[in-house]
């Protein structure tokens, strides 16, 4: 099979124990950066005489001989010095670049250098190295990415050059705000003693109080006279008084005791954290404090994590990608500059402002935004909580009301909730009772399964073919030519409308009726039917038929006299059948499937059947905090007006629709909606054209209803036929792998550990791809698993080059295992 | 009785039909703010040749013949012209202030100037008017606070002059984002067309792509020359071409539009939201959309509403104060720029990672702070969940598993909770059923009171005396000096270990013994106390003896023979007694009581006892994002430890531990700590000192055990006697004041609407206080009533004569309600 090209590494924040490094960033152009660059190296090579200081210039304009390097070279020889990008027209980088008519080192390039030289410089001797950005934080680099973004990755511990000027303390509170909202550690903030303005005096008081950070000051360097031999001379005293004072040697040693002091932290972060912290769905007495990912940050897809490797001189840091898209909520990217503009925003715009009988903007456009998106005429309303959880339970709350409410039922009436098998909505207990008893909820106290679960379908990639498998419930009923069906594509699979015209519901249809006539004549009461459409999640990562999901819904809607007994007031209340809700309030639980995880707004449209009730989290925000909106149709709704405010549906957080998860959500929507309009993920869409059958030419094939994924269908047909490597069946759509894994005595639950030596794999990373160049070291993943499945999620911008990368990476994981 | 001195009334964002107000921000000092201010006013009588333009310049600094307001006045003689504040000295305005040995303006006097003359302005006529900032965005205003953060309460639509020059790309977008973090809009970016370094094509993409925001570029002025009359010829040219240019027409086209859009959607928001928004805890059929308040904005302690006036001239925004401290979240305020700076820093470093089996610098920092914090040494653990009703479940879960387990009780048996009446934990069914049937669940489907509610004795100020009044159940138990007790003071009712060394807790031992008996007797199971500290938050603002819950968490830790039944392993097991749970795990609900709300970091420490699991929300965060944080001991924690992982605590929410939310939370207890411990609330607490009865000199009283509120104690002692206005009693506790009205019928639930007319006629606003000028405009107050209790709460950060303010309007609505 082809294997892609090398590739580089992921970007590696830089820590060691051996290197102290800092980078220099200006409040502005011509604030001094390089003066103080060099007044550091000097004030290091000095105070730290038994260690080695060196000085690296990434990008530098102008003129040779006026550059920076030649500047520290000349003032502090003692110093190795690097420059490695010199364009000589005294401009920003990104025009000077251009203008050289050479060509422009991509972003990634120009950290991959960096990071060498530091890891040479490490791997030498103990010292520290001062790299001194162009410009101010904002200049943008050659590629036009500014220095601020562009650096994030590397997450290097800032010293500031502030601007003693007139304007100054502007442009260094600015220029500090624009770092630290791009996660930005400012260590220090150095600038001249300026005697009119005064600024270090009001930046001293200003970053002491509002941020801890302390504000140093050096005299400023003498003027430039007529002699250059005399200006030299000058210089020279210059940098010998200041890098000799004890003002050069507080800071370096401020800056010396910052380094070990995050160190230690990282250090000391596992074991603290494992006698702190009581972690979510874990068995603690199984987890070792070794066996905690330390976080240091991240960006895009990957995290920083710590690694466990002792001598001074290899890395701490190393980037791991975040294959479980960090518990299914990230889609912009981890440390994105847009969502933290947007949550800072509405931060100082509004904090949070109270929701009851008020609206503020966010909260006003992110509902109107989300009822459009949803292109469901039934959905009319939006109601806020804080989850998914919290929203599956206002969910049901207001289905099961509504459904009181029309056949009128007594409040004692014990009415439950109609589902699929292993379904999952959340951990609070009205979440939980939505759930048949399980390994989630099975020895929760207070836990109570409140409904009817159907079995269903499920549709797996098995050796090469897309096969429905029927349960043997449904067998028993009908034929449908054996227990399973065959199709040439998940394209296939997904034409419910078409497989509808040939029958294929038939089976499906007379399974539920005939249970729904079951269950109604047991007695048994139903005031909703909930469902993750297409993808059951934290149950197993089971695709459901479609199909059935689509029939099943149709069903329910007809069969109000099997829930209602008879004598509901329901048909003539219904009104139009396409907006009021009939037989049950329908209720999609879209927290894990909608906003783009598979590809599109919502997951509900590859059942083409619109729901009364629906439900959004993770993916909502992006990515970046909780924030829940479950919407509604106006005939859900009108089930509790009255004249008693009791009436009410009474459930409201005191952060209901808090202001920065709005605005955050409006922000990822419109990133998430433009990337869409734009089909930045057309790369992924055509393999999925090509690989449909002929008989559904590609070319006439409308985007809405291609189904795709960012799995190659290749790579998953490859995936499927491993079975000697134990793969039982796999599937993608969207941004979502699953892998199932088949354990030998078949059994596939929750508590399997068949798919743990995978991940283990993947964490272990530096797997070399066999055929291809470098060692791919940095390519560790992280990821979850479900019992026997392994899933892996990208992002909405995760590049194809590191899913072909994760591809290779899986291939070799999975021959791997068969060798074993 | 005395009344405060007149003050000046709330900020007022600055918004009007008649009058489009645009503030000019500069990236930098010198990138041309008063040209293009002159260039926009010129421009604005040019093409509204039928309105009026004017020019404000609240700060100028520099000798008076190069001021800016005289620029304007030279070359745009057409356009009103006034600066409010001149200094000489060409500095930066704070320190120009300082020099001119003047009088410095306090902020709000500043803003009121402005808010004069734009008042004004907006009555003379239709137009526009140019607010001229000094500087760049974060100069400092003469009083030293920056220009960006000093206008926010106006919150002006801002144009940005961005810079041209070497540098100026970082200048322009960090000055952007300062402003962005701080809640402006900026509406559009102006710079010189300058043919070097090109800032404005870069700009120009930058801001459509990142922000959707439009740049415009003017040639650059001439350069001066040396004759002063030719340079004032060739500006009076660049000036005639620059301002009747098609850019200029389509700058101020683009900004009167966009004022039009602004006022429009503010327009339309009630209607919109009031047939999309599902609103929490309310009965929408009694909700008409004129009575949703639209907030604008909110900084400090106010929201920014939309006011319902109808003429061009009239103020479309006032100021309200949100005295229901948004549902009792707010501490640090609206609109907090350190706590929006510390969102963003922490979504810039992570975004969200995943926390299970992980761990990242603000979460493990927050842990380690929360436990410190309680100095409760039974606490060891930190279970992050994301609002108060998830982590009741989550405290609920704990502690019913951790007495299963040492009891020995069957997955099947029936356990529940012991509370008090009417207390409330959340709106999920788990939290839900922790609580007694009543108005906020007894109709929501699946809800199902699961335990036994005590009865207690409420403490309240009535008629000017502290009265401890106990419930008939105990009054048929044993006598205690008739049905009340009376005290002098509250800081007596919670000198609780003085009362029970004195036996004033017989009486209630008694009762909670004989209960408890009886309920064993009857079969009954409990696997947990959960008890609100102190106060009943939604119950009714219940301030409860505190005597009564220390008596009844004591005895239920002595009492582990009514709960096992005898055959337990408890006794063995318990461990020390300090630090090992008994009888039965003990959980406080301090969201709402705790983290200084009640002006101490845990509310438990007015009983005097520690429990064993502690859950905290609401000011957690000080006001901004949910987040939830239960605490537990380490006993409590071993029950889930097993080789099973279906025997951990499977509870975990996507979200669990965001980064933004603890980093956020990391800055408020910093913040509110640090105000604690320079005893920030001593102006509040010196009242409450002279105030304690001679039996305990105020000297010789340590200041934790002072029981002190913002509301003055002479103040209760009045609103205590109100009972002509049907006040039945009061109390005040840190932050809080509660009123609680007197139905005729003696009734005192949720339903009843006795409050409603206070409420009414704080909403009202424009309360004239007799005896004092000033009109009290601006003093509307939005609040909350819970039945037949009126609350107002104060920030953390109130300041006193704010508070002192609310205590004279209600005075005056009480005493108008006496007339009535």
């Amino acid at each position: 099979m082809p294997l892609p090209l090398p590739l580089p590494s992921p970007v590696s924040s830089l820590l060691w124990r051996s290197l102290r490094v800092y980078q220099v960033y200006g409040a502005n152009t011509d604030v001094g950066k390089t003066i103080f660059s060099t007044l550091l190296c000097k004030a290091a090579t000095r105070f730290w005489d038994n260690e080695q200081t060196a000085f690296l210039k990434p990008v530098s304009t102008g003129p040779l001989d006026e550059a920076d390097d030649r500047h520290v070279q000349r003032f502090a020889p003692e110093v190795a010095n690097k420059t490695l990008f010199q364009y000589d027209l005294a401009v920003s980088p990104h025009s000077a670049a251009l203008a050289s008519k050479r060509l422009i080192p991509p972003d990634e390039s120009l950290l991959d250098e960096i990071s060498k030289f530091a890891s040479r410089r490490a791997s030498l001797s103990r010292g520290w190295l001062f790299i001194e950005t162009a410009g101010g934080v904002h200049s943008p680099g050659p590629s036009g990415s500014t220095q601020a973004e562009l650096y994030m990755p590397l997450r290097l511990p800032v010293v500031l050059i502030g601007d003693a000027k007139l304007g100054g303390i502007s442009q260094t509170i600015s220029a500090f705000e624009s770092l630290k909202i791009r996660g930005y550690d400012v260590e220090a903030v150095l600038l001249f003693r300026e005697d009119k303005y005064q600024n270090h005096l009001y930046l001293t008081d200003y970053f002491r109080d509002q941020q801890g950070i302390p504000v140093k000051t050096v005299p400023e360097p003498p003027a430039r006279g007529e002699s250059i031999s005399r200006d030299a001379d000058s210089m020279l005293w210059y940098y010998e008084t200041t890098s000799s004072s004890p003002t050069a040697q507080s800071i370096l040693s401020y800056l010396a005791a910052q380094h070990s002091k995050r160190i230690d932290r990282l250090d000391s972060m596992r074991a603290s954290a494992h006698k702190t912290i009581w972690y979510p769905f874990t068995q603690q007495k199984q987890l070792s404090a070794s066996n905690i990912t330390v976080i240091d940050s991240a960006q895009g897809d990957h995290f920083q994590t710590l690694t466990s490797s002792a001598p001074p001189s290899a890395p701490l840091l190393q980037p791991t990608f975040d294959a479980s898209a960090s518990w299914w909520t990230q889609g912009l990217g981890h440390g994105s500059p847009s969502l933290a503009l947007a949550a800072a925003y509405a931060a100082g715009r509004y904090g949070h402002v109270m929701f009851a009988e008020a609206i503020h903007e966010p909260a006003l456009a992110l509902a109107e935004n989300l009822l459009a998106g949803m292109a469901n005429p039934r959905l009319t309303r939006v109601f806020y909580s804080d989850n998914g959880s919290t929203g599956a339970e206002v969910a049901v709350k207001m289905a099961l009301r509504a459904a009181r409410v029309r056949y009128g039922w007594g409040a004692e009436e014990e009415v439950g909730v109609l589902g699929l098998r292993g379904s999952y909505h959340g951990d609070t207990i009205g979440a939980m009772d939505c759930s048949e008893p399980g390994v989630f909820n099975e020895k929760v106290e207070w836990y109570e399964g409140r409904g009817f679960w159907f079995e269903y379908p499920t549709v797996m990639c098995r050796e090469g073919r897309w096969v429905v498998e029927i349960p043997r419930e449904m067998r028993s009923t009908a034929s449908y030519g054996g227990h399973k069906a065959v199709f040439a594509s998940l394209g296939d699979v997904f034409g419910v409308k078409d497989r509808e015209n040939r029958g294929e519901g038939a089976l499906y249809e007379q399974y539920i009726v005939d249970t729904l006539e079951r269950l109604h004549r047991e007695g048994r009461r139903f005031g909703a039917l909930i469902l993750e459409p297409v993808i059951l999640g934290a149950g197993g990562m089971l695709l459901v038929d479609p199909l059935f999901q689509r029939v099943l819904v149709n069903v329910v809607r007809r069969s109000s006299h099997l829930f209602g007994q008879g004598e509901h007031r329901g048909a003539k209340e219904m009104g139009d059948s396409t907006t009021h809700w009939a037989g049950l309030p329908v209720v999609f639980d879209e927290v894990f499937t909608g906003i783009y995880r598979l590809g599109r707004f919502s997951a509900a449209s590859f059942l083409h059947v619109d729901a009364d009730i629906s439900v959004h989290a993770k993916l909502l925000t992006g990515g970046l905090v909780p924030l829940c909106a479950t919407l509604a149709s106006e005939s859900v709704f009108d089930a509790f007006g009255s004249d008693d405010k009791s009436d009410a549906l009474l459930h409201g957080h005191s952060y209901t629709a808090h202001a920065v998860g709005c605005q955050v959500a409006l922000e990822s929507l419109r990133q998430m909606k433009e990337m869409d309009a734009h089909e930045e993920w057309a790369w992924a869409k055509t393999s999925y054209q090509r690989n449909e059958v002929p008989s559904k030419p590609s070319l006439g094939m409308s985007p809405e209803s291609l189904i795709w994924s960012v799995w190659g269908p290749d790579f998953v047909n490859w995936v499927s036929q491993q079975t000697a490597s134990s793969v039982g069946g796999a599937w993608a759509l969207g941004t979502v792998l699953a892998i199932h894994m088949e354990t030998k005595d078949g059994s596939a639950g929750y508590k399997s550990g068949a798919a743990k030596d995978i991940q283990a794999s993947l964490a272990r990373g530096a797997v070399v791809v066999e055929g291809i160049e470098g060692d791919g070291a940095g390519w560790n993943v992280h990821s979850r698993v479900l019992g026997n499945v392994l899933y892996v999620m990208a992002g909405h911008k995760t590049k194809e080059k590191s899913v072909r990368q994760l591809e290779s990476i899986l291939r070799r994981v999975l021959l791997e295992k068969k060798h074993q």
